[in-house]
């Protein structure tokens, strides 16, 4: 049984505590490991990502068959459905028309001291997505990754992919195929990270590498944080419902047991001002939950991690749901947008009962790599800006630095930096000459 | 000496990979000590903090003096002289105006299938920022890490310094009241990150720590990285000239120097079409290093790690350039805003002979907390947006659902995610009812 909670209880604050302070995931220390992998990747490239693959993977590669060739790739996708492909693409779509929008802009003045100034935004040369393999292969985290990188002017997009025992989602190809990724390398584990961050004799190094993984590729990527850009450290999947007593209580527990079917120690939250409506959604779940193939995962997330929470006020949700920072919210109530405006901290919100969270996963467009574990106090979801970086641009004339170069210097000089502070001081003699 | 190199010369291509892979800095492991200070911080909190001090910067602090009182910031602040205030108040004033612009944009559409899209930014709610003591305190770096933090709104504002033996720098003082800091702590190491990351019982948690540090700064925010969000790892500053020959060489050589003088991990490299003015700044530098205070830290730094690259070209200036992916890059030729557009990583670019790099450092206005060791591939410069987070938004309208919820359905089902698939099916069957 999931924890039942009311904010009118005594006890509600220490409890409230406690499912926010709760762990869910034990970090499996993995860093020697790892650290070892890393190095005998950069002190042998290939031969190391072969032997590797061989061991983990099960899956004897060359130098030749590191990557899928054309030919490979054309096979596993002619067996894609019409239908399937016909989804893809229309998720291909809509998450690129959303990222298109997140383009920044270049910008540049002149102010009164005559200096001008500004900023360029330009691309990352290369990245890599990293991709499970297996039953967490999703075609739809291909699409999220990749696209805000083509749109950002990446020029070289590359994937790793496991393919244990050889095996591969053929969607995964095509999704790469409809992002314009360049090259797919069949492996995986913190072997692939390496690769990518420091190059082997047929791998060239990106600079960015992004995408989700294994408690190796999570701290592999965590290593080579600073050799190469990297996306969040993610943790296990999360939602938060608001819903107020006018809703369905299946749909809303359809969208708890859709994060807790990814994971077991996924979390489904729901808060609602109506305690009757939060005890049909709980029996609505555990009626759900018999028709589910990974109902054993999905149970055991609901039971180890879900809530049932009951506010007297709206206010009092929005405040709740402030402090758990949820990666995704829903907010199932009367006036969505209004309730939206109290919300300071989220990774996405779905607004209003006919956005159920999967459409976010899928086909609404903006991205599925979210914060999770209360990041979304400091973080944001996969973008466009996660692909790019910003050039700070500074030009001043000789009026500017005669207005405000002596600044500089008596600041330098109260820092002990005497020679940035005749940097400025000798171009300021020339002008007094 | 530094290195000489000529673009036309047969080894060049081995000796320039060698100047770009040479590590400039052995990373000092301590990783296992700090990962021992953050579990006793947050084991024992504020007593453990007080021992550290103790320990590490022979100050004996009690939680009532942990934080410095407005009187005792009073009276330190009274030692500025006005016209250090000054150039703080007009440092503090230009970066604010810059980063002003720097505020990004919320967005909210309507697509053709009546599905309302867009983000919002919200501000982190609580920040800290790590000064480093002693003679690396620098109040232009509160100033560069504060003032993005306000201008996005960020409610509260700390900075933890140490303050060995005691001794705190006043400007330091002044810069974070002029910036808008609510509170400094006496505190420093990676003690202090683990205060802000966890916690104690008079010491807040904040969401973001910025700020450069020495190896225990570093690893501890490593470490506390994902509890919070931390800016990048810095590396030892870099500066890159390129110049032509119709350039003063000594305004060049203290350009070089004022990045030399930081640290003697720090690098300087001058490239230039012209061979005989790449001679005569390396004259003026070793001139101008029999002048300076700190001659010995930047004579090591222009000895070990300067270079002076002879090239035939601008176009293969830049070129090189962007291998290098420089911190500070200093465009001093004839159409120094034709050559920027050539340049596709560099942190921040200093355009024209009469804009030493010095000037961002303190007065012009961009953020001098730049990426260093080739990280402009990848990263940029500290900036509003680090003190800000995007939450995205979606809102399916039934005829919205209709449109796309197949499609999603579709995709669920092909990754096996079953209760996703269904809470788009059991909507879809209410609107075909």
């Amino acid at each position: 049984m999931p924890v039942f909670l009311n904010s009118a209880d005594p006890g509600f604050e220490t409890a409230f505590g406690a499912l926010l302070g709760q762990k869910r995931e034990e970090a499996e220390d993995v860093d020697l490991a790892v650290a070892q992998i890393i190095a005998d990747v950069r002190a042998r490239g290939d031969a190391e990502v072969i032997d590797l693959t061989a061991r983990f993977d099960r899956l004897v590669l060359t130098q030749d068959t590191l990557a899928f060739s054309d030919d490979e790739i054309a096979a596993e996708i002619a067996k894609v459905s019409p239908e399937d492909r016909a989804a893809l693409e229309l998720a291909a779509d809509r998450i690129r028309a959303y990222h298109a929008r997140q383009k920044p802009q270049d910008d540049s003045w002149t102010d009164a001291s005559g200096a001008t100034l500004g900023w360029r935004w330009t691309p990352v040369s290369a990245a890599g997505l990293y991709v499970p393999g297996g039953t967490a292969s999703y075609p739809s985290s291909v699409l999220m990754n990749a696209i805000p990188a083509k749109v950002a002017g990446v020029e070289r997009l590359v994937i790793a992919c496991p393919t244990p025992g050889g095996v591969v989602n053929p969607l995964v190809l095509l999704a790469a195929q409809i992002a314009g990724v360049d090259v797919v390398y069949r492996i995986g584990g913190a072997q692939a990270i390496a690769a990518l961050a420091y190059g082997t004799q047929t791998i060239a190094p990106v600079d960015k590498i992004t995408g989700p993984g294994n408690a190796y590729v999570a701290a592999a990527k965590r290593r080579v944080f600073g050799r190469v850009g990297i996306d969040m450290i993610a943790g296990p999947s999360e939602i938060l419902v608001i819903a107020d007593g006018d809703n369905d209580p299946d749909w809303i527990a359809l969208d708890l047991l859709s994060q807790a079917e990814h994971d077991a120690s996924a979390q489904s939250i729901l808060i609602t001002t109506d305690a009757a409506f939060g005890q049909a959604v709980a029996a609505a779940v555990a009626k759900r939950l018999e028709m589910l193939d990974r109902r054993a995962i999905a149970g055991a997330s609901w039971r180890d991690n879900g809530a049932v929470i009951t506010v007297q006020t709206l206010d009092e949700a929005a405040a709740l749901s402030n402090r758990i920072a949820p990666e995704h919210l829903e907010l199932c109530t009367s006036d969505p947008d209004a309730l939206s405006q109290k919300i300071t901290h989220a990774g996405a919100i779905f607004l209003g009962q006919w956005t159920p969270e999967a459409i976010g996963d899928y086909v609404g467009g903006p991205n599925h790599v979210l914060p999770t574990a209360r990041s979304a106090r400091f973080s944001s979801g996969l973008s466009v800006l996660d692909f790019m970086k910003r050039t700070t641009l500074a030009k001043m004339t000789p009026a500017a630095l005669k207005a405000i170069g002596p600044a500089a210097e008596r600041l330098a000089i109260s820092e002990s930096l005497q020679a940035h502070g005749l940097s400025v001081r000798a171009r300021l003699d020339r002008l007094n000459d």
